[in-house]
C-alpha cells in the first residue's frame, strides 16, 4: 500500500502522478473502514481526499502553510502529514482530534473548528511573511458552505488588498451541511455551469484572481492547476468543484445525513447505534410545526444547522416559508429575528451555544437595544455538550447573561423549557433566551403555571434553613442531591431554590433568606468567572451571608471527559456537600 | 422657505420634482449651521440630501419603510419626518439624538449606531410583511463604507434568497470615515467608471437584481430611479453615486477629516475649540511609529477607524506597510491579528471598546484557543467614552474578561500603558488586551519596572488596615480620593491596590488582606455584572470578608450626564466612603 509509506509530504513527491489515484482510494478505504467504526466528520473529508493529495504534491509544507476552513475536512491532510496510523489502525483512531492542532504538527497552524475564518488566518500568515521579507505560499482551504459567513467575506474583501501571495482554494460541493443558503451560490452554480469563465464572478467582483477546475476529485487536474498558481504574487482562488462524500454511496445519495456520522454499517450505511429517547431538539421542532399552525407570524430561523432544532428536510418541507435558513451566518440571523420581531412576527433561533458567540454584537445593538422581542434558544450549553475545544457549551452565560435587556431563561425540565417556549413566542416585551439544559433530558410531567413576564421571579421549591442552594437550569438536579446529602451529613435540611432567570437577582428572595441561613450556594452549568453565581456573591458581599460559588474555571478544554471535569470542579453532590459542611463548620 | 412647511413626508409630495433641489439646498445649509454650531457626522448627511428627499418623495413612509444603515446619514430623513426644529432652531439642536430612534418617530424602526446592520433588519421587516400578508416596501440604505463588514456581506447574500420586496440602496461615497478598504471597492470603482454596465457586478454575484444612478445627488434622477423599483416583487440594489460632504468645499476636499466635526467657523472651516493636551491616540501612534522603525514585525491594524490610534493620513504613510486599514471588518482584523502573530509578526490591534464586541467569537477561536501573542488596545471604554446607547464604553469587561487565555490589563496611567504595551508587544506567550483609561490621561513620570509577564500579581500601592480598595485601571485615582476621605472620616487607613490584571485573581494578595482586612472595595470603569469586582466577591464568598463591589449598573443609557451617572452609582469618593463606613459600623 502506498498510504503506509507516507509520513510526511515529502514522501507524496516520491510517487509518480499516476500513482496518485491509487493513494487516494487507499485514503478513502481508511477514511470508510474509520469512520464505520469511529464515527466524525464525513462527507467533507471524502470530497476533499484528492485536493489534499494534490497540494501536498506541489506545495512545500510546512513552509507552504495550509490552513483548513472549519477543519473538519482535514482528515486526509492528517494522514499525509505524519499521522497516518490514527486513521489505519483501530487502536491509534483517538491519537488526533477532528480538526487541525499545532500541537499535533508542524503542518498544523491554527486549531480552528468554527467556520469562515480561514482566509483572514492566512492572510495574517501571509502578511507576517511579507513583514520578515520570507518568502513561501499561504494556501487557505475553504468550502463553499464556509463562504456565506461575515468572517469569510469581510476575509476575501481584505485579501485582495494584501497583496503578495495568497491562494484561496474554495472546495465547493454545493453543500453545506445541508443545502446551501444565499444567493452567492447561484454565482457559483454558474461559475461550474460555465467552467468558470461567466463573467459575473464573485471573486472577481472582490478583486481576486480566479481559476476552476472543474475536475475537483481528479489529482491531475488539481496538481495542474495548483502548480499554476504556486508561487502567485498575487491573491488568486482556486475554485474546484468536488462531490462531498465521494466514494461511498450512501453518502453521495444523501449529503445531509452524511456530513457527520457516527458508527454505522459498511454495507447497509444503517447507524450502529440509534436512540428514540425524547431531546430538546425534537420536543422544539413538534412545539414551533405545531404553533406554526396556529399563527402564521411564528418563524423558526436556523443559521446553517437545521437539525439543532431538529427539522430534517421533510420538517423543513412542512414549515415551508415558515421555516429559514439564513446559511452559515449567525449575524444575519439574529438581526433578521429582531427585524422580523420588530415587525410583529414572531421568530425563534434555534443555535449551539458555541456559535451563538458569534453574533454578540448583533445580540447587544440590533436585539436588545432595541427591546426586539425575539426568541433565541441556545442548545448544548452545558458540560455534557460538545467537548472539542473550539465547540465548548460552557461559556455562554458570561457572555449572553451581561447584555442589558435580555432576558436569559434556565428551564430546570422539559415542560419548564416548553412553559418558557411559549411565553417568550407569545410576549412583547423582552429580547428572550432560552438556555436549553443539558445532560439528559428530564420530565416530571408538572404543569408549569408560572408567568415568566415577572422578571426576575425565582422560587423556593423546598423551604430548608441555614443553607440555601440555588440550582440553575441543568444543575438544579444537581442541587437537589446535594441537598439531600447535606441534610444527611449535617442534620441542617436545606433550602432549595430553582431561580429561572440568569440575567437578574430575585433581591426579595435573596434578603428574605438572610433571616435564617448563613450559606447560599449556587451552582451553574457553566464557568464561574462572569456567570451567574458571581451576581449573587456580589449581592451578598457586604453581609454577613457566605456564599459558595460552584461551576466550571475559565479555561480551555480539549476533548475532556465529564466526571474527570465535574469532579476536578468539585462538582458532584458528595464534593458539595463536604465544602458546605467545612463551611458550616 | 419650503423646510419650514415640512411636518411629514406628506409634505414632501406636495412639492413639484422642480422644486426639490430648492428644498435640498434649504436642508443643506441647516445643516452646515447646525454642525458649525453644535458638531456631529457631517459628510454622511451632506451627500445624503438629495436621495433622502427622493425617498420620501417616491415612498410612503412609515408603511414603507427606510432603514439607515449606521444612521449617522440619518439627519435629512429627520428633518423631513417631523423633526425639522431640531436642525433649523439652535436651542432644539439637542431634541434629538445623532441616529435613528424609534422613540422620536414613527419613522424610524430601529435605533442603530453600529455599521452594516441594515440589510438583516430589512430582510427581518420584509419577511414579518409577508409572514403577515401585507404589502410594502422596505429599503435598507448603506453606505459603500459599510459594504465590507461581515454582517452586511451575510446580508446581502441571505436578501437574494429572501425574495419579496426589498430595496437596497448603496449610498456610494467612495469613502469610508477615511479612504475605503477592500477588493469590492474595485468593483464598485469599475460599476462607478462603466455606468453600472461591467458585467463583473458584485451585487448581481451576490443573486440581487441591480440599477445604477450616476448623478446621486440629482434629485430627479433619483425620483426615477427610486419610482422604477418601488413595488418591486424582488430584492434590488440601487447604487447612487454620491459625493461625500457636498455643499461644503472644505469637506469635498477633506471628506476624512469631515466625517464628523466638532463645532467650526463657517468662513474658513476651522475648528472652534482645539485641545493640544497629551491624549492615549497620539501616544500610542508614537510609541508604534518608533517601534516600527526598529522593528519590521511591528504592525498596527484598525477597522476603519485609523484616528483611534492617532494615524492620520501622513502617519499612515509614515507606517507604510506596517500599517494595515481592513475597512470595516472588525472580525478579519482580530484573525489577521492572530495569524500575523502565529507567523512571528508584532500585531497591535486598536479598537473602540464599542466596537470589540463586533469581534468576539474571533478572540475567543481565532485568538485566545491559539494563544497567538498578538494585542488589542480598547479605546473608550469607560463611563467617559462616547454616550450614544450604540456607542457605550462600559460594558467590554464582562465581554471580554472571561475569555479564557486573555490577559486583559488595565493600566492606570500613561506610564503604564506604554510599559504594558511595550511588554505585550515583545513577549510570545499570551494574547493580551490593554484597556486604555478613560477620563483625563494621567501622567505621573514615574518608571514603570513592573514583569507584566508575571500573571496577576496585584501590587499594594499604600498598606494600611481593616479596609482595602482595589481600583482597577480609570478608577484606581477614584479609590485613592475614597481612601483619603475614609481616612478622614474614620481614622482607619486603607490599604490602596492597584490590581493591573482584570483578568485574573492574586489570591495569594487577597488571602494576605485576610490578616487585617474587614473589607475590600473594588471600583471599576464598567457595569458590575460579570466584571472585575464579581471575582473577588465570589473569592471571599465564603470566608469573614466583606466585598463591596462599586461599578456601573447593566443597563443601556442614552446621551447620559457623566456626573449624573457616577453619583446613581454611589462612584464618587464621598459615596464610596460612606457606603464603606456604614459597612464598618
Amino acid at each position: 500500500m502506498y498510504i503506509e509509506t507516507i509520513n510526511s509530504p515529502e514522501d507524496v513527491k516520491k510517487l509518480t502522478i499516476e500513482e496518485l489515484p491509487a493513494l487516494a482510494e487507499e485514503m478513502r478505504h481508511a477514511l470508510l473502514t474509520r469512520a464505520s467504526r469511529h464515527g466524525g466528520h464525513f462527507g467533507p473529508n471524502f470530497g476533499m481526499v484528492e485536493a489534499t493529495i494534490a497540494m501536498h504534491y506541489v506545495f512545500e509544507s510546512p513552509k507552504d502553510k495550509i490552513v483548513y476552513d472549519v477543519s473538519h475536512q482535514s482528515y486526509p491532510h492528517k494522514m499525509l502529514t505524519g499521522r497516518k496510523d490514527a486513521y489505519l489502525y483501530e487502536e491509534h483512531y483517538d491519537d488526533v482530534s477532528g480538526y487541525t492542532n499545532p500541537h499535533e504538527s508542524e503542518h498544523d497552524f491554527f486549531t480552528i473548528g468554527h467556520t469562515s475564518t480561514s482566509v483572514s488566518l492566512a492572510c495574517g500568515l501571509a502578511k507576517a511573511r511579507d513583514l520578515k521579507g520570507e518568502d513561501g505560499n499561504v494556501i487557505a482551504v475553504i468550502g463553499d458552505g464556509s463562504l456565506s459567513g461575515g468572517e469569510a467575506l469581510e476575509g476575501i474583501d481584505y485579501a485582495a488588498e494584501l497583496g503578495g501571495n495568497l491562494i484561496i482554494v474554495v472546495n465547493d460541493n454545493d453543500m453545506s451541511i445541508a443545502e446551501n443558503h444565499g444567493g452567492l451560490y447561484q454565482n457559483l452554480k454558474l461559475l461550474r455551469e460555465t467552467n468558470g469563465t461567466a463573467p459575473c464572478n464573485l471573486f472577481k467582483a472582490m478583486g481576486l484572481d480566479y481559476i476552476y477546475v472543474n475536475q475537483g476529485n481528479d489529482t491531475k487536474a488539481l496538481v495542474e492547476a495548483f502548480q499554476k498558481v504556486k508561487n502567485s504574487s498575487q491573491p488568486v482562488v482556486v475554485h474546484i468543484n468536488t462531490l462531498k462524500g465521494k466514494g461511498y454511496e450512501p453518502a453521495e445519495q444523501n449529503k445531509e445525513q452524511w456530513h457527520f456520522s457516527g458508527p454505522f454499517d459498511l454495507e447497509t450505511g444503517k447507524p450502529l447505534y440509534t436512540s428514540n429517547t425524547e431531546d430538546y431538539a425534537g420536543i422544539t421542532r413538534d412545539y414551533l410545526l405545531k404553533k406554526m399552525k396556529e399563527d402564521s407570524r411564528v418563524v423558526a430561523i436556523t443559521s446553517g444547522t437545521p437539525a439543532v432544532m431538529g427539522f430534517t428536510e421533510d420538517k423543513r418541507k412542512e414549515a415551508g416559508r415558515q421555516f429559514i435558513d439564513v446559511g452559515i451566518a449567525e449575524e444575519t440571523a439574529v438581526a433578521l429575528a429582531s427585524g422580523i420581531a420588530a415587525n410583529g412576527g414572531k421568530p425563534v433561533y434555534g443555535v449551539y451555544s458555541t456559535f451563538v458567540q458569534r453574533t454578540f454584537d448583533q445580540i447587544a445593538q440590533d436585539l436588545c437595544i432595541n427591546n426586539s422581542p425575539a426568541t433565541i434558544v441556545t442548545f448544548w450549553g452545558s458540560v455534557y455538550g460538545m467537548n472539542d475545544v473550539t465547540h465548548l457549551g460552557f461559556q455562554d452565560i458570561p457572555m449572553m447573561a451581561n447584555i442589558p435587556n435580555l432576558v436569559y431563561l434556565a428551564p430546570t425540565t422539559k415542560e419548564e423549557y416548553l412553559a418558557m417556549l411559549d411565553w417568550s413566542v407569545e410576549q412583547n416585551s423582552y429580547p428572550v433566551a432560552i438556555k436549553v439544559p443539558g445532560g439528559e433530558l428530564i420530565s416530571d410531567g408538572k404543569t408549569v403555571t408560572k408567568d415568566f413576564g415577572k422578571l426576575n421571579t425565582y422560587e423556593v421549591i423546598q423551604k430548608g434553613s441555614k443553607v440555601a442552594v440555588i440550582g440553575l437550569g441543568a444543575f438544579y438536579s444537581l442541587g437537589e442531591k446535594a441537598a439531600e446529602l447535606i441534610a444527611e451529613k449535617t442534620g441542617v435540611q436545606p433550602t432549595l431554590v430553582n431561580p429561572y432567570y440568569i440575567t437578574g437577582l430575585d433581591e426579595a428572595l435573596l434578603d428574605d433568606l438572610k433571616k435564617d441561613h448563613e450559606i447560599v450556594v449556587t451552582l451553574e452549568d457553566g464557568i464561574l468567572d462572569g456567570g451567574f453565581g458571581e451576581k449573587i456573591a456580589r449581592y451578598y458581599g457586604a453581609s454577613d451571608m457566605k456564599v459558595l460559588n460552584v461551576g466550571l474555571k475559565k479555561e480551555f478544554l480539549d476533548r475532556y471527559d465529564v466526571q474527570e471535569v465535574l469532579e476536578k470542579n468539585h462538582l458532584n453532590a458528595e464534593q458539595i456537600a463536604a465544602d458546605v459542611e467545612a463551611i458550616l463548620k
